[in-house]
């Protein structure tokens, strides 16, 4: 099979427009077939800051009424997706931004209001996404460029989180593809102790993240994540690395990142 | 040579929920192939002020600085396009939102800063557009809609009149398809008296549209709009016309409009 990548991006360097740069650069430089997905960090906290809207977190998740929904398809779906979709044509990428919505690209079901109300979030599965179009985007050599919002059925749209979503989506493509999910972010990987790059697990089961757990050595904000990529390493992707931005070929090259791996039997 | 229609739709309709619902219901029902074109209307300049950001305007056109770019990006490329796709996707019609970067559908050249600074605005000509992609998306029965942002080729988006563009592009389409270029909007079309819609001008050639303007029966507003529409009809677009949102079945079925024709020899 074909091997093909979907890589994540998120938090500081969306938020900063250098960074973002850095990362979009060696994205380019990646030869292989890559969906990328991205989050919109604070850019969607700041946003509604600006306008006077107070932004509601529930255990580190945003809530999402019909002002915050507005202020996040703007955010996420313009502002961040246009200028990552122009940034990469100027590095010689073909770059198409996509929402839920575009060609049906990511069906999702608004979350049940119980046990707490998230507003308009959206909750998805592998078999959310329009693969025949994605596919026909890879065959043209466009690199499909996917905002976090997903599409209801219903004429609107959904906030969905971007890891969750990176996902889903490997594990949908793995019916057809080789596929590697790529989490890239401000570390080299998952640190045993968050300040020391030195701390850096190499390897990581689910035993050793249980234990990590228990010992308190994963930060909080770190857990939805891994949680995301044990679910789609034990559901047929190939590989799933967690590493630096800038250093994305480190993880391609397999070399210096963290490395999900199944536990050996 | 098959048959498709550029349709443009701005103004009121674009900041009027209700309005723009019931334009997209008209647009499901057309059975010919589709490009819409939106605008943006004044949803920018709203947005702008909610931000404390002051809208400068030289004769009648936006003046685009950086943080007023960021604005439009926001707004025509995230909350008008999106919106618009997802109210498509629910009507039965499988849309898909584009700026000019997304698959370097529009490209740009940025306005000189003589004889007067626009900012980040773009002209664009007719062999400004990705053709091949719009034919592999209009082969796959999906409808594009493109956002009034055209890409610069260095990694910026420029904006650019939609009016201009969807002229431009059904000129560019000439040379594949038999095309029609709609104008939408609040009005029956052009009339001599604009509170009138008995004063409908049914045929509009260059000798009476020179006869309105001298005569100021023609509203300064109308009067880019109507240069498109006359620059569309004598580069191969086969039917230029403007009418009401909510009659688009009237404009095609060739009845209750403004025809533009040309000069009869």
């Amino acid at each position: 099979m074909q091997k093909i990548a979907v890589v994540k991006i998120g938090g500081q360097v969306i938020e900063d427009s250098k960074l973002l740069d850095a990362f979009l650069s060696q994205l380019a430089d990646v030869s292989m077939p890559l969906i990328l997905v991205h989050g919109g960090g604070k850019s969607a906290t700041q946003m509604a800051t600006k306008l006077g809207v107070t932004t509601v977190m529930n255990d580190g998740r945003r809530v999402t009424d019909a002002v915050m929904l507005e202020i996040v398809t703007m955010v996420y779906g313009g502002l961040a997706n246009k200028n990552i979709v122009a940034n990469l044509q100027h590095k010689g990428k073909n770059a198409l931004g996509l929402s839920g919505a575009d060609a049906c690209m990511i069906r999702a079901t608004k979350r049940a209001a119980e046990p707490f109300d998230f507003g308009f979030v959206g909750d998805i599965n592998p078999e959310s996404f329009n693969l025949d179009f994605l596919q026909l985007l890879l065959n043209q050599q466009i690199m499909p460029v996917l905002a976090p919002l997903s599409y209801d059925g219903k004429g609107g749209l959904l906030n969905t989180n971007a890891d969750t979503i990176a996902a889903n989506l490997a594990i949908g493509l793995g019916s057809f593809y080789q596929v590697q999910l790529l989490y890239c972010f401000e570390k080299t990987g998952v640190l045993t102790d968050s300040t020391d790059e030195n701390t850096l697990v190499r390897k990581l089961n689910k035993n050793l993240y249980s234990q990590l757990c228990t010992a308190r050595a994963v930060h909080q904000g770190m857990i939805p994540k891994l949680k995301n990529a044990f679910f789609a390493l034990e559901n047929g992707v190939s590989m799933v690395g967690i590493g630096h931005f800038e250093r994305l070929n480190n993880i391609l090259q397999n070399n210096h990142y963290t490395d999900f791996t199944k536990l050996e039997h």
